[in-house]
């Protein structure tokens, strides 16, 4: 087990705030218990098989920097095979409960439809083996339709059907395969699933197109036994100009128009969030609020930059905002936490890899602890509760119960008079956050 | 009728492209017919009273520097008076065919509900007295729910009741108004229908205020006649931090989720589809596919800010596209191309009003004409019907009829091999949309 | 002393980190001494008499929306001097030692040139009168060269030579103010030195009038007594579309052409930086390492909006950045840490702006806290100088010596063969970055 | 001479706009007269080799889309030698007068500093007899310091001198083979020249460092014979979250404070300027106001983006821009319009490339004869010079040669009273504008 990643022998141990040790969590204890339940149960941290193992450091200016002892052999399976092993001694060393991948992460494609699914099926197998060897779980699979040049014009939206035969022969594979490892949820990512000039793009039809996509996957996925859940990832641009599922709402939206709102949650990314013009949490409401809200992907992106950057989460507000969604909705069923993160591209030592998942896993573990003491206090929730207490009796309940005209909104307006100015408080709210993050939270 | 704007004594006048007089039109010529019908048909420009008559040039750095003299009476109900005046003078004499209000632009908000309302009536009558003597239409009508102090937390999503109550007199009333001045269209923009903090903010009980109150609304307009429809302008932020209507998906969305599918349409602008990350031709066909494409905002942001800068629409490109989406929607029965646009603060004169509203109107006739050209020659729909040709036969008609399961679809992938790279050909596309715009649409 | 601010009847009194008082202070001490000083030694916090007691909740969408106390004189002139009664009692209750003024802020202008510098100096007596009573000190004064409707289109940057000459009388009269009252600094900000389009401007004359006005005032500056530095803020765009002193780097190269590298510095504003494209520690840095970081506006924007939101700094790791910054070059022997930043407009209340203020004191004495404890353990200080070593000695010394030819360097090359790849370590400074903030720089 | 490119038999000829072949300018006519000299002269395009030649269709989601002919040789330096046929033959087709280079793009790396030199001076020769055969000349060249994983810190910025080292034997060779080549540029794009994190990064030596990479090649260049310029590129970020060469203004300041004022001027890049937050306008109008406008990369960036995304130029109105300064300033004898732009990955054909470039150069050719029109009409020379009168004469005069004090314009601020408000005429200018590119200025 020390054949990849000898510079780290044991698994990672916790050692509290006062370490130094770079190779140690600082908050994140597996074991200890907050608001009923362990952090392994709140925090079901998932790595990402395709950043973490496949990822290069290539950029659109340069190429791979990375010299990962797993990509050694000539063979694309037995490079497959090894990077493989090397993700599950990572991830054993890390003590990551969960996994996530795609489809062409995990095996290369091979020369033909039926060629590509047996390979798939040898590497699954081996996964399987070293997911009982191991304990780590899979979160959920997908299939990454976005990489080959085929799905450069779209896979489910592309306007050749051969293009979307491919696409389902993939998808078909890889519901196999996450049925077969056990994840309890399937991304759909649809990069290339948009357009980059409406000169020649028929944006309706593409849409429905990729509306059948997902009622063949589920009726398939209904067939092979598949518990979980199907969830939609997010994300406005990159690689294509303009993306369909550009965030939580338009894809609520799409669900709705297709049928597809009994079997398709959500999986929010917080870089994805931002580059919508959202912040995470604003996206992780609503999704929530929906009843939505079914996965994450906690990364982070860069406010001066205009593209997905998948930084690690380092930024503990984002973290408090995530676990306080999460408590209030009572948790993710079928989902997690999955990363989607990278390792700056400097960054190439394996160490590396090491530093930058337990900083992630730190952040939220603050972020957990924190959102809990929040909600213990009842700080947001008190504050919501006296904010809308208006709503909740009289003329407000009678509104939202549909029995007031205009007519008698105006006469309430008439005899209530003009409204108090109520201050929203928003800067001592700021400053409560501030100490349940700087002074209270984690002390 | 020359109280007001001396500089310009005769209507604007068509004298062609080759033209030197800044105070003529050089494309828009009403009586010319483009695709069966007068360009006066096709491009129902409304004039923005807040903008043209009541912008005061103030900016968040700086107060107002217009100096008007339909502004100059002491008494607000008479400088009201004096406004429409010269509001129906400049339109008379520009030959817009159309205007939009909203309630507070045209007549000041008085010391009680009632008050309100009968200084708006009042105003009314001389706005249906002004239409009658000079021809010009009123669009839409629609009430300023975001300007006065209580609104601040928002209106139909305030968390007092009492401020609901006070939105709700204001939108009967302006409603109307409408009515009575003849408008098929009622407008919400929502500018303060969002928020600034979740720490502060319900967001799910604050969307079920705002649909209640568009429930009330259109039962109300019902009840009066009202013949035309409900139109929401979606805009991501500003003056909210968030605004709920974000953009067109996001509204298509909530109109399915909260019943107000069959009665509201879309009122798309172009620098609030910009501020959303879009083009305004994605928000436009966005709405149009959906069959929501009620009313645009014809105005122009600029890709440097992140504001809201509402200047006045030169660029021919979106033009072209508005016309061509509208065109190809058969027109827009209830909505026209209100300017929602605004001088340059520095572009203190009257003279400058006119400048900015014939070149808006020259930009849009000239859209019309090469959209028209475009049309005729099949550009864009033959390429479009060549590209999806596959899904119209065969395979992809199956998968679009729902009779095709993912086990088929990948025995067709198998059948049919790898797909052939297929260019979408957007460098031939765009230069042959520079062709139309400046070698054969105008000539 | 009660006055205006009847809410707070005492100094807001340090209660450290337990406090739930919203009006005491968790870490701003006043006395208590880091890295040698006194908190109050290093943090020369300013409260900006624009925002706090001139702000009226205004914004492009809606009039104002405070009910001061302190502006309810109909007469323009006691409405100043309540409000300037208004601000010394706030500051002295906040505990603020410093306030930063626009001529205009504290004084109406008057009908005429002399008119208006004789309201000022009656204005000017009293602040004078009050700093002596109360303690509190000016750290920097400054004329609005951009509120009034004369400097729209520029005040020195004027294509009217006449417009220049009004700013000219502005700025005499706001440095004879700042002199009088002991500030140690006189900002420039040029809202309107820039432009909304070049079709009808010349960037270059522009400027080197700008370059003038800066001679004109520092000569007279230094005739009558000015011992202090004039500061330049940078800000990309808003009001102007483009102004001229985008950021650090574009006004240091301004400095250098126009021969004002002497007695400029400047006065870096954390929403400026970010609306530039910078981080604020990038911008704080750039001034800093040419010896130019003068003053700090400590506000914060946010990420999704596009324009000067001015929130106040709750954001601790801006607030480390900064301090981390000011005590490596050994303090801000000029400047200080000016506010710049507004309250909600929903926060009505009197109240809030305490909340406000102490939210931003108690941000900055944790940042303090944290940097000291970093620079004491050599965090940052000790990795450059590892990271950097190679050029400290041999070929890089030499190289930085000029001493090397581009032949030499390249034999120098194939002498020494393939770099070693070695990681930038970004994800484990980050980690401990976190552990300084969340875990043990404050406690 | 149709190895590569079948599909284009003969040279692209012209046939003016009424052509429908999409392989025929319909504006570019090399030899037609505008402005006293030929479209060639004025339009020195140059074809980007490492976009045209060596793009593969790549992106961060997806691998390399293009199936080229060129490409398919095992050995590296085979396919070097097919690509450069390639390229002479695609430029003879097109009527390309120049191109522009990396070292890599020509050459592959090869085992050492010296095999890499031998290498490239092979292919240096083969260019050379293909630029005789076919009159194609070189525009510029330029040494890849950013693709290499060894400059993933940053080649002349690296904290390595070894690198360093790497960087200066590659310019050394790329100086050579542009002097071999007759180029009359030397590019400077520091694409790594910035950085991530400032906790790892001392900016001021860095730049430092890359200062003297400048120097010692301006020397080297010296003693070599190179007759022509060196020209720094800015752009903002990306692939470094910051550059150090942000934008023009940014530069200039730099080339001050380091002694390279006198030999570098600058590469304006519309998509780089756009990032920075500018126009391209704006940059090539600070470049050439400071007399160091020395060259173009005329490609086009989308505003709904925030990445380089390299389009080619179609926007008619930029190109306006770029030859009115261009023809202010006198042309530009060292540099030229290169197009640094890429077909859109779905472009797939060869054929797309024509389009391409096609559409660049006709864009540009439009843009020519427009900005021509303009000037033959003094169009924003009369109105600069009418707005700007005041300064020239009288009180504006003498403040401009420094002979009046601050006291002594408040003087002329008082005698001359309250300036007169005097329209900037933005819409009126921006109608006119619209004149030109859609009715009068090619027709």
């Amino acid at each position: 087990m020390d054949r990849f990643f000898p510079e780290v022998s044991l698994p990672i141990a916790f050692e509290g705030p006062g370490s130094d040790n770079p190779l140690a969590f600082k908050w994140y204890d597996a074991k200890r218990v907050v608001a009923g339940r362990t952090m392994a149960e709140h925090l079901k941290f998932a790595v990402s098989y395709w950043h973490t193992f496949q990822g290069t450091g290539a950029d659109p200016f340069g190429g791979g920097v990375y010299q990962r002892p797993w990509k050694t052999a000539a063979d694309p399976v037995q490079q497959a095979r090894d990077t493989m092993d090397a993700a599950f001694e990572f991830m054993a060393k890390l003590g990551a409960p969960y996994w996530c991948f795609h489809d062409r992460d995990i095996a290369p494609e091979g020369a033909s439809v039926a060629d590509s699914a047996r390979i798939l099926d040898g590497i699954v197998k081996q996964a399987k083996q070293l997911q009982k060897a191991t304990g780590v779980k899979l979160l959920w699979g997908t299939a990454n339709l976005f990489s080959h040049a085929r799905y450069c014009h779209g896979a489910a939206t592309n306007p050749d059907p051969a293009v979307f035969a491919q696409g389902c022969a993939q998808v078909r594979h890889a519901l196999d395969a996450t049925v077969e490892l056990g994840g309890t949820g399937y991304v759909f990512w649809g990069g290339r699933e948009g357009y980059s000039t409406l000169l020649n793009t028929d944006m309706k039809r593409e849409q429905a197109q990729f509306a059948r996509l997902l009622h063949m996957a589920w009726d398939y996925g209904q067939r092979i036994g598949f518990k979980g859940r199907f969830f939609i990832e997010p994300k406005p641009k990159e690689p294509s100009t303009h993306q369909y599922d550009v965030d939580a709402a338009t894809v609520l939206g799409f669900l709705r128009e297709h049928g597809c709102w009994d079997f398709v949650d959500l999986n929010i990314e917080n870089n994805h969030a931002t580059l919508a013009g959202h912040t995470f949490a604003h996206d992780l409401m609503v999704a929530s609020q929906a009843g939505k809200l079914g996965s994450l992907d906690i990364n982070r992106g860069n406010p001066q930059l205009g593209w997905d950057t998948d930084q690690f989460p380092t930024n503990v507000d984002d973290a408090v905002w995530a676990m306080h969604i999460i408590l209030d909705q009572g948790g993710l069923p079928h989902g997690g936490l999955n990363f989607d993160a990278k390792v700056r591209r400097g960054s190439y030592d394996a160490v590396d890899l090491f530093h930058a998942h337990i900083g992630g896993m730190d952040a939220f573990a603050r972020g957990l602890i924190i959102a809990d003491k929040m909600r213990q206090d009842g700080f947001r929730a008190k504050h919501l509760a006296e904010r809308y207490a208006g709503w909740k009796q009289g003329f407000g309940a009678e509104v939202l119960a549909g029995r007031v005209t205009l007519e008698q909104a105006e006469a309430e307006a008439a005899r209530a008079g003009e409204p108090r100015r109520i201050s929203g408080r928003e800067e001592f709210l700021e400053n409560r956050w501030n100490q349940y993050l700087y002074d209270r939270g984690l002390h």
